[in-house]
């Protein structure tokens, strides 16, 4: 929650300091396990941890996270201080600080993609609906702010349809090869391998990788070699979430647009407290697409710094790049979740004024349908539809049908279970 | 305090979402009483407003900002009810919700600048003890990532010093000059020139006025025209913090050189934890220069949020680059205030080591040098230094000891007080 | 000239290639006569430079800037070789590939800002002409898109006045403090005052300040101390560009909602071949308006580029960071000249429709005084105004008057000479 | 050929001003024969375009630009006046300026996006060399600047190369799919659905589609509806870019740092006039590294730029977002093209000091070998490995033999003709 970014409340605990914590301690808890599995720590070493750290611990180690320079040493001691015997003696063992933060970060993405990508799918359906229901309501469509030609409703929802289904699948493919990071100090794994020839194990290197390997299957990620100065991973899912943003942002502001009382051909769902003014009784202000264009505006830069640090990492671990990542990261995921689900509430409830739309577009037709008239007069033979703009407009829409028919098909491709 | 953003409780409390909501019910006690004193408010609604809301109301106004799209609705609201009689009735009066964030953000806007001018002088302190202790303490000028012409620590601090100089200038003026924003709902003060004509105040635009002026003395801020969508105070404040983030990510980049154990001519200064690895445990990490760069890194990209909002405004308040505004501006603000902090430390507590940085010149004399013996030859004369790589160092340091002389002293222009 | 970049040649030779290879050639020409003022060099070694390299060479050495990572080594080659004697012999001693890249850029960018801030000052000239003319027009005041109070488009106009004004001290003073960069191999002036010494002069390290100053003075820029890690004036006058193109995206964006069909309340100047399309006849687009908003989203980037340059200094010159800065400036500040010279072309001849704003606020009119009407029933006295919107409008306009004097009287202050 | 961004004829004609108009005019030809063959324009419309405008062209069309906002209006005029009868007639009937605009970028972006992957499969090959020549070539890993465990230089090889294949799959993702935009006005093919009935074409909306598809295969582009207004495919191949130019930068820090003298593991390929400086006769920088890492800070922000454009969409045709792409996609590719061939040549001839890697390692013994001693400590069995360090170090890398094995092998599946 917060008074500077007024809707923050919707991304709950997606990708919040609590939620980054908890997932910290899953990643310990899988490597423990892990080890385990893999012969390199004995089995009493085995432990769950979730419950050993709670949210109340987060100021703790916030305030001690300065000295090493991340959460991770001060993590450790705390959950090896609530342990005992071999899990407090295994604890940590084979791993390096930047293991745990970023697989945790990893995990924190994945659930905030997971939601953004429900979001969408909700959005699909309320658009899929605009496009079909719309179909054949004319409006003005408007180029570099003018008059143009007319399109229809139908086909602008579809076109918002077809920038929702490309950012989509950026995103799956994002989400489904989010990799666990298990490298060890300096990438080599070196720890694990030589806890596990200490320990007597038969193939240490090859212990050591499958013990990474079911780490990551654990936690639902995909198994990779370290990336632990190749951070493609975050970039590519930094920038799936803005191509997202562009997109709700695109439609966002055709909104704000289009609710302009000089226009007033969409109204914005209405909700209770929505839209007021702390002085003007008349107000209704279009809140939803303000506050997703404000995250429009604001995401780029943050996938930009995603990629000015991983430009700028230098040796097996950088200096000061990788710090740079962890809270622009969860700042735009966050956002992320709270435009989504603003998108979906507007698409969902969004109000269409097709009587208003007909009489611009007729009031226009003189200039919507200035090319047609042209092309009558360049072939030269009959004039090409009626002699009046009302039933010009209909006649002047090309391809809509079909490219409407075409998004829609596509949206079904992408959303198996689009209703 | 924050897992991912490690030392973030340097900021303290400013320009948190508990300072904003306290910098608002200071904007609205302020004009409260300015309307009172000049005429337009009845003596009984003068009241303090300090005590009424807490920090425990930040997440119930955070919850409700959503609706209205800023928090002064829900605060209004609350305060109030809080209140009876006059107070209740004419609080708010007059002002547009505009009006209470963008004041309060600049409010909390100027405890940050003055911070970080402190730590500033803090640091130029430093500088200067470093740059009149090094004056001679001869060391590899580098260029390119090679040795090239002897310099000493001594400029080096010196000419991080000016950097510093340089820095300070535009946050002061930003400082100084941080008005506040007091216009009504689209920037006329419409409403309190009505209030005061219905309430047979004499000259009512004088007295709407004075009231504007009132309210920002009263608060310490610069009395102006309203700058609803003229956003050059916010920009001019966020470009001057993102210089002085440039010239301590300057020295940190240097620091972290430096600090190399292959080059080791500097040390950062030791703290209880400082530095440590979870797993490796001799590791001495340079965290407050990492810690620094980091800031540097991410800065430059939230002053441009700043600076695209500010293209974007439209009619008299925009459809989403306000409201893009706030947390772009606390972010940064926090942030300056950590980076500020670890670098007084840093700077403070830096050692020197003097004698590797003259072995590894002596080593690269050849190189350090070769500028000079083709001068020589240029010439045609005698060498100009002795036949020895040790004592060309010394002899080849041009302007050095007036360069230092001059960054000296223009910082005791800047800082007056300079010890 | 731009295919890409539409009114690119507005900017004429300001910051082109053509442009900075003279400018290279006047840093070599005034540190040779100053070199030879101060005794260091003979008499015989000042010689002009000027015709000596023309546009013709830009092929070419821009073609060898590679090797050596800037175009000075191959420039100092040419000009060698197209000298004779003793200036052959003398040209660029002393000097370092860095003093003549970065003063030739500050001398490209110092033109660049005169002519921005004479087209500010065209622009307030019709700005003030505007407010003046149009302090009684009313028209709709909108916030959030939709209608709020009353204005009138004077004060509209002295509303973005007030930006201009405020953006064009930055320039001014960003101009007027651009110095010249000359320090030497690392900043120690080594070179220079070695040679002085060489050639046997009093005091060589004052002869080799006084050629510094001599040198700035000649090219009319500050002297000071070698800044070639401390980039403040870069980043100072990137912003300082930066904070204009958002005034002018301001107004542009105002501009090119006003002049919607819907609108209609502005209009942008006509123009022979100006605002047409490929296919419709009809279009008259503002494409003037258009193409400003076009700078004043891209600028933002490019000005961050500079200070995440200056923010990654390393040593005595960086590895990269320096490199970074020089297209980056050249483009923002060209691309300034041409959306300033836009921008004074848009507002000499915008065309206001008062008649169509008065239309639409009073048909607007209930909404514009909601506010109004909540503050009679607030005071409970009479009737704030006469019965009829239309009265209303022009009796609920506050300090508007009062508003559109200051800004006015601020822009005398500003522009002494303003018509 | 730049002065400003030196190795920029690296870049030849790709994406040049010329290459744009060429493929400008290939758009056009395309579409003359699509509607030719579809049935819609008579046979004697087609011809071919190529030979009637060239370079010299550019500087009259770029002139005329401004006017219409846009190159294609005066494109079409320059056309039409050098053809005769039916192709001049038919020329550019159906199409709008955002048509031929969209699909030339398209055009120029795929042949830098070709080039750009050519240059990345000649560095696989590089650092496959390099990954297996080197794979027991010990040397330091260094986690924020300090010694932290052994690597191998192989190891470091190997990690560079696993960036550069994560960054080649989303490159050709983009380059396959880089779409023709063939929309007419507004995105409804309506003007060529219109021709086609005026013509009598059995299915104008079928012959429309076709004629759409056909320019696109022509073109060697994909097929797709209209995305005027979503601009997901050039935000893609903009990301793709920066991913790829993180990856070079990644490379080139650590080369720059890895060449100092201080450390030495590493040299550039030495060139003609590579390296030199203007006044110190024995500098040999990195200048490759430098230049490749000037393009990889100064490009997250042009992409970041892309996406604000795509974001600030409105109607069927945005108001200064559309115009804000062009010079930025540009601008960017054509860097890309130029620190790819660097980064090509860097590779190519990276020369490797094993010797000084393995002394640098050894020195540092005691310290890359403290978390080996700790785990020994830990179990408490013998030691792990010799008692001394330089046996330690060959015995302490854990994995690594089988992470450079992975790395070759993914790479093999990438570019299946790996040599």
């Amino acid at each position: 929650m917060s008074l500077l970014w007024p809707g923050e409340e919707r991304a709950g605990d997606l990708f919040s300091e609590a939620a980054f914590l908890a997932a910290m301690v899953r990643v310990e808890e899988a490597w423990l396990a892990a080890i385990v599995s893999s012969g390199i720590a004995p089995e009493e070493a085995r432990t769950p941890l979730a419950g050993l750290v709670s949210e109340d611990d987060v100021p703790g180690l916030a305030e001690g996270a300065e000295g090493g320079g991340n959460p991770v040493i001060g993590l450790v001691k705390v959950l090896r201080g609530r342990l005992d015997g071999e899990p407090a003696r295994w604890l940590h063992k084979g791993l390096t600080s930047q293991d745990v933060v970023d697989t945790a970060l990893v995990l924190c993405l994945r659930d905030v993609l997971e939601r953004v990508e429900e979001e969408l799918a909700s959005q699909a359906v309320s658009l899929v609906g605009l496009a079909r229901d719309h179909r054949a309501t004319v409006m003005s469509g408007r180029t570099l702010t003018q008059h143009a030609v007319p399109i229809t409703f139908g086909l602008k929802a579809a076109t918002w349809l077809g920038g929702l289904t490309d950012a989509t699948e950026p995103l799956r493919r994002a989400r489904t090869s989010l990799p666990a990071q298990i490298g060890g100090a300096a990438g080599t794994l070196a720890a694990v391998v030589g806890l596990a020839r200490l320990r007597g194990v038969a193939d240490p290197v090859g212990a050591a990788r499958t013990a990474a390997e079911t780490t990551a299957t654990t936690l639902g990620l995909a198994p990779r070699a370290p990336w632990h100065t190749s951070r493609g991973p975050l970039t590519t899912a930094g920038d799936a979430l803005v191509a997202a943003a562009d997109v709700w942002g695109r439609i966002a502001t055709d909104i704000t647009l289009l609710t302009r009382p000089e226009i007033g051909e969409l109204v914005e769902p209405a909700g209770e407290g929505r839209g007021g003014s702390s002085t003007m009784p008349h107000k209704s202000n279009p809140v939803l697409s303000v506050l997703v264009r404000r995250h429009a505006l604001a995401a780029p830069p943050l996938a930009a710094t995603l990629h000015t640090a991983a430009a700028s990492y230098v040796d097996e671990r950088p200096d000061g790049a990788w710090h740079a990542e962890w809270e622009t990261l969860a700042t735009l995921a966050r956002r992320s979740v709270v435009a989504a689900s603003q998108t979906t509430e507007l698409l969902a409830g969004l109000r269409v004024d097709a009587a208003r739309m007909r009489a611009t577009a007729e009031a226009a037709g003189a200039d919507l349908l200035a090319e047609q008239r042209s092309l009558t007069g360049f072939v030269g033979g009959d004039v090409l539809t009626g002699t009046d703009a009302a039933s010009g407009l209909d006649d002047y829409l090309g391809a809509t049908d079909a490219l409407i028919d075409s998004a829609v098909a596509r949206a079904h491709e992408t959303w198996k279970d689009l209703s």
